[in-house]
Parts: C-alpha cells; structure tokens; sequence
C-alpha cells in the first residue's frame, strides 16, 4: 500500500515526536486570500505601515494563517481517523509569521487514554510550528479521539497530561519590538482601548456571513488539511461536507472586528470546543465575553482574555449552554484566548 | 456599544473630513485573485514585460483594484445606512497603485440635501485614496441616501455640489513615464488603435459570466468592504445576498476586453449608475458605446470616453432606458469613463 | 467588427507561427490560489527550503500552472471554435517558472487535415511557452477538432504529423541543479522512492473532491481562459457550464500526492484524453499506473512514467474502456506523463 491510511489510536507511543510533513513557504498570496476568505480586517495584519508604526518590520500573516499552516500539516499524522477533536489547550504565538517565511510542524505525543469501550482512545498532542531559521513560531496542545485499527490491541498504560485552564498572563509572548504607544485608532477602526474593556463585559458582533460550499474548501486545502470529511460530499450519507472547524473560527475571529478592532494580535489559544458541526447555508455570528485582563511590559500594550463563541443564525442571544450544561444546538465554537491590545 | 451601528444623515457636517480605517498593503496576491474573480485580460496590468515596455517601472494593480480598496474603506463610515448608491463623479486615477503600496482613504464632506419626506437625506463626499507616501492615487465624488437616526433632527442647510457631467480631456492624469509609441497590438490581444474607434460607436463584448455567490463575496471581503448586504441571507425576506455594485463594474470591464483591449488604463470615472440589483445566477453581459475622443500630450497616448453597459442575459441588444427614461429591467450597470489608448 | 470570433478551419495554414496575447507575469499570488484550488502538496512546490535543499533556487510554480497559463492564451487563437480537444503528445517541461517570471506562448501549424463531412477538420499546433529571456519552459503538440466558416472553403492538403507515443527517456529535461541525494522522505510526505515502484503497478489515490461551480471558473479565469462553455450557463441547453480539461487534470494530479507524494515534478506530457465532460457536483478520484520507469544523469533522480486517470465517484475501480475500446462513462481523464522522483 502506497497510501497514507493514517495512524490509529495503537500505532501512537506516549513521548515519541512525529515530523509532519509538508513544509511551506508563505507569500503575500496567502495573505490576500485569507482577507478574500474572511472579513478581516485587524491593521497589523492588513498593513506594513501601521505595523511599522507599531514596531513590527512589516505586516505578519494572520495569526490564524499561522494557526491553519501548522494545524494542516498534522492532520495527516494525528486526525486522519478521529471521530472527534476534543480540544485545545496551552497555545501560544511566539514569533509573528512574515511573508518569505516557511513553516513546518512537529508533533509530540503527551498523552494517551484508551476508551472504555476498547474502540477508541484520545491522543494528546504538543504541536510546534517552526519556521526556516528552527525558531518556534507557535505551540499548543490538541486532543483527539482516535479509533484503533484492531479492537484486540492491548490499551497503552492511560497518562492524561495537567494542562493548564489558561495560559497565565506572565507566560505571554509579545513580539519583540511591539509598541502600542503611538497607536492610531482612526486607522485601526475604533476608539476602544484596553482600559476601555471590563471583565464580565459582552459583545454582540452584529454581523453575519452565510457559508458556502467552495470557500470553506479554499480555505482548508490553502492549509494543506487533507481531511476527507471537508472536501468529499460523497463520505456522509447526507451528502453534506462537514466545515473544518478552522473555518468557523477564522470567521468568528474576522466578525468580531466590529467592537473588537483593537484586539489585534492574539497571542494565547487556552481553550477551545467546536460545539455543533457547521455546514454550507449556515449563516455565522459571533458574540465575545471578556474573561480577564493583564497588563505587558511592552509598551503601550495590554492584553485580553477573550471568549469567542460563533453561533448560528437564530441561536439564543448570548447563548451557550443548555442547563445539563450541553453546548446549546446553534452554538459552533466556543473559543478562549488571549488577545494584544492598545492601552 | 462597542459595535459601530454606522452613521445617520444628521451626523454628517458640510466641510468634515472623515478619516478612514483600515490602510491596506496590497501584493501579488491581490493582482492573482483579481484575474480569477474576473476575466481581466488587460496586459498592462498582466505583464510586468508589457507594462515596461510602455514606459511603466512594472505592472501596476489593475485600476479597479485600486477603486475597490479605496472604496471599500469608505463603507463603514458612508454607506453602512444607505438606501442607496446614487452617483459617481469627477473621478480620477491620479497614480498607477504598485505590489507594496499601502493605500488609505478619506472623505471630505461636500453636500447635504435631506429629503422632502424628512426620512434620510443625500450625502455628497469627495473620496481621496492615498498611498504610504501620503500621494493622492483616486479622487472621485459620490452621492448616497442615508436613513436618519431620529426623524425630528433639524434638517441642515440644503447644499448640492456643482458636479462636472464628465472629466475634461485636459484634466486626464497619463501616469508618468507613459509611452504607447512602441505598443505591442500582437501581445496586448487586438489591432485596433485609438484612430479606430469613432463617436457613437457600439460595441457587443460578446462574451457571459454567470455569477456566483461565492466570487462575489470573496471580491467584496478582498476590498474590506462590511456592507452586510452582501454576504448574509438572513438580511432580506428573499435570501438574496445583493450583489456589491463593484463586483459587475469589475465583470463587465473585464467582459469589454473583447472589442476594446487596448483601452489598457482607466484614468476618469465621469458618472455611474447601478440601474438594478445583481444577484447570484444572473448571467453578465456588456456592451460599450464611444462617447467621446481626446489627444493626450503623452507618446502615442489617446484617450476613449466610454460608455461601459453591464446587463443580464437577455436584454434587449443596446438597449438602456425605456420610453419614460428609466432604465430598462435587464440593465444593471451604466458607467461613463475615460481609457487610456494606443494611437 | 472588434471582437474576436476566433479562427475557423480555413483560417490555419501549415508552418505558420501564431503569437499569443497576453503576457503574464506570475508571483505568490497564483501559487496560492493553486493551493487554494487543489490539495496541492508537492513539497518542490510547496516551500522554498525543500526546494533549495534539492538544488533549486527556490520553489517554481506547479508545473501545471505553466502549463495552464501558456495554454491559456492558446484559447483565442486556437480552439474559441473547437468543437472538440483531441489529444496531447510530446510535451516537455524545459525549464522551471518562478514567481516574477512573465510568460507569453506561440503556436505553430504543424498539421491540418479536413473532416470527410467538409464541415470540421483537425488542427496540429505545436506551442511554446517562454520566459521574460525569451527561454522556452514549455513545449507540446496539441490537436482539435474546429469548425469550418465556410463549409465550401476548399480543403487544405491533408498533413498529418507523425508524433512520438511517449517522449523518450533521454529526451526528459532535468531542472538545471536538481539534486535528490540528499532528499528529506519524511518532509515530502511518504517514504516510497524510484525503486519501490514497479511497472504495472497501480494505486488508488483513496481521496475524492466534489466540484464546485465557482472553483473550476476562478482557476480557468486565473490562466485566462476565455472559453465560453466554462463560464456561460446560457450557453448550453441544459444550463450546466462545462469544466475546463485542465482543472480535472489538476485535480487529479493534486490526489495522486497520497500514493505519489514523490513524484514531485512532472516533466513530460506523453498523451492526453478528455474522456467524458465534467460538471460542477461531480466528485472527482484518482488512480495512476506506472507505465515505464527510467534512470536520469542528475543525482538521486529517477524518472516514472504515469498514467494519471481520473473518475466520478462511483466508477468501476480501475476501470478504463468498456470492451469495444470506449472509455468508460465514469472515466473523465487518461493522462500519460514523466514525473521525476528520488532514487
């Protein structure tokens, strides 16, 4: 067999490193799709002055870009066959992603647990995303449920990683030279500053995009994510392709530009869920909570920790929830992060 | 409210200037995905060959990309409440836009008229487009109708802009360096010259381009434009995502190759009128009329003013208002321009 | 009349050398898109630093987007008024394209010969892409079936050219530097080299795609093919717009990665059918079989003979002509190249 049937929950030994394949280069090509894909709109990363003015050398990518590039290339070797992504933890951006720049990933395996069941188990993985120089430009943890290849396959002593809830506000990387304190908000959109934000505080982004077939599959082969379930809408007996739940945030993160503008740069990924599958004709809205906030050394920098959750049109307004505590059914994602803002 | 709920015709000032967010860096992937959104075959922005050989330091971002960009900033700030988009006038392109370029707008406040019914009024703006160096690259008025917020607010002083019907020849702006005395008619796709082309002279391009909601919404992000309109099904009973007026203005020039492909640069927008809406599955068609004709001073340099028709399948041939000179069902689009053209 | 009708039979003379419009200078941009469009993963083409460890300068574009580029500005020229493309033979990569290359194609008359029904006849080209140095990077013989004007135009001398079956092993051209000594298999995605494939041997790329109207017209317009069947749906009874050959040949290349991850660049185009017309909602899979096998003068590089073909979901596995020698109805591509992989 000379095709890649991908790992199953056996094949995964607890401290081994898989090196992901396919390494690659970014341009200002991806750029301008993700701003074609998404209604992005944050300045740092739409111009090389204003990043400039910001103590950057040019405008990065997207973080997200950064986040799709390092998160396609795993799939292949972690989620060919997962039933589910479980969830995300201890994410951190650590150097801004520049056109020219090439990335690649590798993986270290944290954790293993067999299921109950003897048919699955969750693999828990350290992902870093690496640019040409060796330099780690991004880090998180994924879990994963993973069928085996053989049910008869004794079940690997079960090591289940402590992750944090959070990455701690110390831990934050922020791109060296960054400096917020000649900061134009006229230009960046919004007058809101760090000090402007209270914890508790909610945010209804107003704004809606209703999905489709072919830009959702633009968007996940642009990342190099082969997963079948995205592209073949012969795989489900409904003849539905399931949305890669990248895409959904991408476009919760652009949506929440209205109110949050000055939330440029994120910089921390603590935790994550895709709550209900998304497909094509599903209108997305997203509504934000700030969960806390922290100071930086930086100057004129302050950061956000941000819940965005994206939800269906017509869900409950600042729905989550139900009260068994289920995700309720028009919710997609619910995402917690740490966000770079002006003080 | 953090969100920005637009602003209504009694917030506007006669003589304000509006300062736009967010500058834009564009590259090469901007020039790429403008030649898949459309069939845009022009060689003076296709080839950085062709467009040296014309005396140009390389291939410039097709002129309506450079519209589009400085256009879609404006939407937040104009036409987020508009009823609609009433007119364009005295526009010109006054500097070819370059991969690296960072482009800004901002408006001027030019005229004020509120409406007899006391419910919205007309908003008159000069739009400038501005590169890194702070160089003016697009100037052009629009008019639009905005909502009011509160119906009892005083009605300002009525104040209607003298507007030109059409640029004057003499005010054309031939980019610097520009130079048509050695044209390539075989590279750039047709023989026919300037001397070519007479007044009152229709053109059938022939060709359609059946649209789709996908394209157009990928256009419509790209230039950062947010008018929801355009991208969410839930915003009208129907399900129809209106179709931004840009995105046919880009299909039929794109569609006017055929027949006028050496009308390489545009450099005057004397008015325009989105006759009725386009929604995806409408077939595009142009037809293009010769309005006009001017010498330049520039080598080899003519210029054609055009009447540039967007109509759907099965419009009448050539045909643009009914008896009681409104525009007939099948028009969508009706622009007034001046092209540069080799003589 | 000012548009292009496109050339009818009679308009073709042997050995006369038509020049293509219009130039088209490539960078990041359309290496994106491609990326966007099809689950591209060679990693030659995918990052720089794999392609400098393997004696490139840097990564070129897919091999396929020059060909689709030099093809596309055939169009106009040579089949706006096909009825059918017939076939492809001696085509040769002579030189990689990298982004800032401006390419341009021409064609020669190397065959005619008139139909028996006196209403088509058959035209040979053969076409040349090249370069801003004027270097050919492309070189095929293609033929079609076009439409006479004037059905009683008189007959040309019926000339045939005698075309190879496949281009010779020692006529493949190696990339200047190419060098796989020191190969990254893991990088690249799969550990199979020269030696691990035997002729005969056959394998089925696993993945499917289902298509989508707007992708196959953004790739067809990126390469500036004007045909109308691909982006008219008023153009066909049946209302379906056609899919361009050369976005199946794409495809099909783009799944043939998981089995042929190695196979990194394609250097010859030996044949080439269209077998059955693909529309939007067909997904589309994969098989190759290895035809032929040879060794190279560069280091580490051997070269594979493939026949690539593509189906719809649904064909019979590995099934290709019925028993009276008809392609199968499923079967929408046989292609028959060289690719070059590690030894």
């Amino acid at each position: 067999m000379k095709t890649n049937a991908g790992r199953f929950f056996e094949d995964y030994r607890l401290g081994e490193t898989i090196v992901h394949a396919v390494p690659r280069t970014v341009s200002g090509g991806e750029r301008a799709l993700y701003h074609a894909l998404y209604p992005a709109r944050h300045a740092l990363y739409s111009s090389d002055e204003f990043a400039r003015a910001c103590g950057l050398p040019a405008a990065p990518v997207d973080d997200l870009v950064a986040f799709h590039l390092v998160f396609g290339k795993t799939v292949p070797d972690i989620s060919l066959n997962a039933v589910a992504n479980l969830g995300y933890a201890e994410g951190r951006w650590l150097k801004p992603v520049f056109p020219g720049d090439t990335l690649r990933s590798e993986s270290t395996v944290i954790g293993l647990k067999e299921n109950s069941n003897g048919k699955s188990g969750v693999v828990y993985v350290r992902t870093r995303g690496l640019n040409q120089q060796g330099e780690a430009v991004l880090d998180y943890v994924r879990w994963v449920m993973v069928r085996k290849r053989d049910e008869a396959a004794p079940a690997p002593e079960a090591n289940v990683p402590a992750l944090s809830k959070a990455v701690p506000a110390a831990d934050l990387v922020v791109p060296e030279g960054l400096d917020f304190s000649r900061y134009d908000f006229t230009l960046a959109g919004e007058p809101h500053r760090w000090g402007d934000y209270d914890i508790g505080e909610r945010i209804d982004h107003v704004d809606g995009v209703t999905i489709e077939e072919s830009e959702h599959m633009l968007a996940t082969r642009l990342w190099q994510n082969t997963a079948k379930v995205h592209f073949d809408a012969t795989n489900r007996p409904d003849g539905k392709r399931l949305i890669y739940g990248g895409h959904v945030i991408s476009m919760a993160r652009a949506l929440s530009f209205n109110g949050l503008a000055n939330a440029q740069m994120i910089v921390a990924l603590n935790a994550g869920a895709h709550a209900n599958p998304c497909f094509a004709g599903d209108t997305v809205r997203a509504w934000s909570e700030v969960l806390d906030k922290a100071e930086t050394s930086a100057p004129g920098v302050g950061a956000l920790r941000l819940r965005l959750v994206a939800v269906k049109h017509g869900a409950e307004p600042f729905g989550l929830r139900d009260e068994a505590g289920k995700y309720q059914p028009g919710v997609l994602l619910d995402l917690d992060y740490w966000a770079l803002v002006p003080r």
